[in-house]
């Protein structure tokens, strides 16, 4: 594909209603006459669109754009069809052109690699020039037409040469010349030149060129943004003894960044309120010492934009994120925009919160639940302007302070034009910044968050266990066109959520769950201690709540316990590190194994140099087997040829023939993490694999 | 559903960044706050919509328009939802109330009635008072936030009693003072009265409400636009000697009529060129008297505003309309829009067509085919105004003389924005006319003549006549979103197509082709006497061009033939009058049956009081049979009781017990059409079938 440079410009062609109109008709009103009347290009069905263009789709820098549209004109002349992409700080469009497939399709790609808002659209104009050779082509050499068709092509020969400077006036000014005169067949030749062709291209007057109807936008993002594992875990639990503080967390930084994790999600780290606190277990009758609930955000000590000081000063964090830079480790943040009743706010801004006729302010409430230690915002107040400068001015204080990622607390219970105005402004300044969406609600409700600009989106695969359930959940997370803008990020435990798999699943039910998140994923996270702890016992029989919770209380960890997940993490961590195909989710295929309890899916890069296949055992009590199915072609495996499995977890290689073969896996190893080796044909009598 | 006119208005609330703004606020720039910032309903995948509302949806009078959206908000407030339609002459919209589906989906529904462009969208917004209903409904009786949560609802009330008027605003002022004094539990039994439920929905202040994104439309035209069978034919031929005059076609008309035809259909009757005129079957050697193509359009005598000398006069012509609107028939014509080389355009604008580079007029190639004696029009002229207002003028010509239906020849070769302008704007002034796109060309382009306003079009079913096709397209014809837009009219043979089938089929392969399209497509047509006289010789093997074309001669025709399929149709015609079912095609299912030669498929009713059934033997040599498995549920018919089948075609009447029955058809008499009855349970000992 070539690629120029091309100045924004309208479309050719004197505006309808003012060129050429007869005197008498310029006194008849042209009202009715439509704008583009002479465009004959159609350009429609562009993929990828979100909603007729109201949202972008989301790359990350590298990551290329594959753009197809429905473009054809009238009669049979021939189009041409340009892609034109451009980052939106650039004022002119780069090009490349469109080949057509088949009905009328055409396609086009770019890559994209700055970070932040590019624009793409499309244009196609009637190719008289390529219209005119085509039909050169089918004449007989005896057609009465070929002299007139021949002196035609050289008339638009010399208007391009007009067109153009330099070497390539000179050559088309030539071409022209030697297809407006000598002997028919030579006038012929020297028309349907080749580098002509590409001559008369580059100069092409684009006459009534037809602009797709929208310049629509992706976002891009950095690498993080597509693929990193997360661990998230409480700082006040990190001391051996009293509330732990953010400088006392090295040691857990060293440890995750040992497993081989990313990125550092911290809960809220600000000041928590006092009245109303909750004590263990939820309760509303909190001891003194109780530690209350980190989300219950704001004290006298101050609110989002301050540490709480039992944790350290605003030094002790930068200093810790500084310390899990060093470890290679990312921290993100907490924004959780909602108030404790002694949050400063709620004395400075009364209006921003809503009023019971009492005058007094209405905590959270959803009958008959009710969080009297949570004031939420009013976002239908009157003073809206600054409650959302004042939300944003909490995101731009912690992006001073080095913090990139933010992990989002209910976004659902915010309007979505809020966020959308939040997440763009500051993008816009920093695009290197991610908002991960803590949404469990509705899939209407998920998608648009993800839709207005979140980077990440929690999802359901806490609640999808059997094979069924994953299949079709992954495959609807992984293709168009809820994969152009909701990237996943999944997570087999959270605070919030200990699902009954987990419950009763042993250990071999957390490995299970674990390696599930982690490759059919590239983006997942756990919340640890507790997972490679294994925590599983719910605060009463049929909750999803933690008994003992860390939301409510410290809790001390012993990382050292022999049959800690901590290993089998670091493991699998380290094998997504290693394997591209695990660095993004678009090419998840699932298999055919004929046991329910079995699962079978793979991963490759787009050159097929990387090719992961993950085999689960979704049963963590019992031993199951199964013959699989894989296709070969896919793979580019030919049937005849054996093939190389490895199995990256058991360490155990396999030599395969064809496309059915045995699995087994134990509960106590309940998955094959494989590497599928092709054999590589070679004139001397020994194999290769690659 | 209720409805009621409501005023158009803009959605309520103050202008974001004036109200409620502090003076620190006021003096930053608010450039950055968007519109709508607090409007919280998101409402998108708005159905029906082509091409993000770029086009109308299409539908006839007395038809419905059934629509559904995604609407939600944030949190867990409780939302209201109403479709808004209108005529685009009306000022007001009309409202009902959608219903809420399960997903956040919401459907409402509309009638439209006057022919014309209707506007549709959706309004929605966060109903304060029902979702305050929801949760007081939840409280327990012991809530201790019970008293305030009804001063509040009263307060609601109260403000809804002074947007209202009259006894609504008494009713509830009254509702208002019950909620806010009294005993507890009396107090929350008026908050929740369905009564005040209701006329609170009918006060809300729909306080920032959110429209949808775009206004649609819906064009709507007259019954013939869904349903009608069609007649075409040769007025030159209706003489016993010479050239046939508009005048010698009466017994013609009487013979269409009785046959049970809604609409005739005649090719161009304008004055055919003489220069380059085309002789006995295609030839370019025509002899003395040859009459050449009615499309090579323009003479002497006139163009596309005259009438044929040799057909007659304009009075002549009026006097045929009227013969057949007395026998109920309605007369379409030809829309050809270019010129043979005599044509009056052609001296008058000869800036009107493309010129070579010595001056002369380019006519009709697409190389090696020549066609001397066509000039296209040249749409890419600086002239096109004054060629787009001539063009019109055609069209205004012969709606003046009360024709109502137009052909349009070749469409696909004129440019798209053309005929969209030129069919909205005969529509906006004559809703009554209707267009038939004529487009044998590739799918997307004979769906842009659709979408841009097409009443109806040409289809591929002369090329599908396996069951595999016939299935495979009219599913595809009769499904959104094209079924939304494009109306089939199919055509089992055409003066330019003999197809391959009706070639070899023989007799049988006539009714055959015939039944089908008289039942898949609620508008069908034929090309006769040619077709019920079984009219099957190729110009040469391989050519779907008719030997010995009534295009380039006249034909006598011997209506009386024995074997001529009057008869037949006639009776197929009948049974499409008696059978509302077979008035519409969105009701078309296909039923399984076991013998690739047998198709099987139903139309119904809405109400379900009409089911015909069809089964086509596709082999127009052999007997066939097989069994066919009935969906019962889908006819309503209990698997334990027997209905009758009554073959309207045969006449005979089965009694069938469930879903499995047996089918033979012999080629002689190649379709059942049967109506279906179910049993009738009474107390009484005898069966009645309805």
């Amino acid at each position: 594909m070539s690629r120029a440079p091309v100045a924004g410009r309208a479309s050719a062609g004197p505006a309808p209603g003012s060129a050429g109109l007869k005197p008498d008709l310029q006194e008849r009103p042209v009202a009715a006459l439509p704008d583009g009347s002479r465009v004959r290009v159609v350009i429609e069905g562009l993929t990828p669109e979100i909603d007729a263009g109201r949202f972008p789709i989301k790359r990350v820098s590298g990551e290329s754009v594959i753009v197809e549209v429905d473009a054809f004109a009238d009669g049979h002349d021939r189009i041409a069809c340009v892609l034109r992409h451009r980052h939106e700080a650039e004022r002119d469009w780069h090009e490349t052109r469109m080949q057509p497939l088949v009905n009328d399709r055409w396609r086009g790609a770019f890559t994209v690699q700055r970070p932040g808002r590019h624009l793409y659209t499309v244009q196609a104009w009637v190719d008289a020039f390529a219209s005119w050779r085509h039909d050169l082509r089918r004449r007989p050499g005896d057609d009465p037409d070929l002299p007139p068709a021949l002196a035609a092509g050289a008339q638009m020969v010399e208007a391009a040469a007009a067109r153009a400077g330099g070497a390539d006036a000179r050559a088309l000014a030539d071409a022209a010349a030697r297809i407006a005169r000598g002997a028919i067949e030579a006038r012929r030749e020297a028309a349907l030149d080749d580098a002509l062709a590409q001559l008369m291209a580059r100069y092409d007057a684009r006459r009534f060129a037809a602009d797709y109807a929208r310049e629509l936008a992706v976002v891009v993002d950095r690498e993080r943004a597509r693929c990193g594992a997360w661990y998230e875990f409480f700082p006040r639990s990190c001391s051996e003894t009293g509330h732990g503080r953010l400088a006392d967390c090295m040691p857990r930084l060293d440890y995750a960044a040992a497993m081989g994790f990313d990125v550092i999600y911290l809960p809220p780290i600000h000041p928590i309120g006092r009245s109303f606190r909750k004590g263990r277990n939820n309760t509303t009758t909190p001891e003194p010492g109780d530690v209350g609930s980190p989300w219950a955000i704001g004290a006298k000590e101050g609110g989002h934009k301050s540490v709480h000081p039992e944790l350290g000063t605003l030094d002790d964090f930068r200093r810790f994120v500084e310390a899990a830079q060093a470890r290679g480790l990312e921290v993100a943040l907490d924004l959780a925009f909602q108030c404790a009743p002694d949050h400063p706010y709620v004395g400075e801004h009364p209006e921003w919160f809503r009023h019971r006729p009492d005058g007094s302010i209405q905590y959270a409430e959803n009958p008959p639940k009710k969080y009297q230690d949570i004031y939420p915002f009013d976002f239908e107040t009157d003073d809206w302007p600054a409650l959302w400068r004042e939300l944003k001015s909490i995101v731009d204080f912690w992006v001073a302070e080095n913090v990139r990622i933010f992990r989002v607390d209910n976004p659902h219970t915010k309007p979505f034009p809020f966020w959308e105005w939040l997440i763009g402004e500051v993008k816009r300044v920093h695009p290197d910044v991610l908002f991960l969406s803590e949404a469990f609600t509705r899939p209407k409700v998920m998608h648009r968050l993800a839709k207005l600009g979140f980077t990440q989106s929690y999802t359901y695969f806490t609640w999808r266990n059997t094979k069924h359930e994953l299949t079709a959940y992954f495959t609807e997370l992984t293709t168009p066109p809820g994969s152009e803008y909701f990237r996943p990020n999944v997570w087999p435990n959270t605070p919030d959520i200990l699902n009954e798999f987990l419950q009763f699943g042993g250990r071999p039910g957390f490995m299970i769950r674990f390696v599930l998140a982690a490759t059919l994923a590239a983006t997942y996270g756990i919340y640890g201690p507790a997972f490679e702890l294994l925590e599983a016992e719910p605060r009463e029989p049929g909750s999803e709540e933690y008994r003992n919770s860390e939301k409510y209380e410290i809790r001390r960890w012993n990382l050292q316990r022999p049959d800690s997940l901590r290993d089998f993490i670091t493991h699998v961590n380290r094998i997504r590190r290693e394997h591209p195909a695990l660095h993004s989710n678009a090419s998840l295929q699932f298999h055919a194994i004929d046991n329910e309890q079995l699962i079978c899916y793979s991963k490759a890069t787009d050159d097929g140099t990387d090719i992961v296949l993950v085999i689960v055992n979704l049963d963590p009590h019992h031993r199951q087997s199964g013959w699989l199915e894989l296709p070969l072609e896919r793979f580019c495996i030919e049937s005849d040829r054996p093939y190389q499995m490895h199995d990256l977890l058991g360490g155990a290689r396999y030599l395969w023939h064809g496309a059915r073969n045995y699995v087994e896996l134990d509960p106590q190893a309940p998955a094959h993490l494989f590497i599928l080796r092709r054999h590589l044909r070679r004139e001397q009598d020994f194999d290769y694999y690659m």
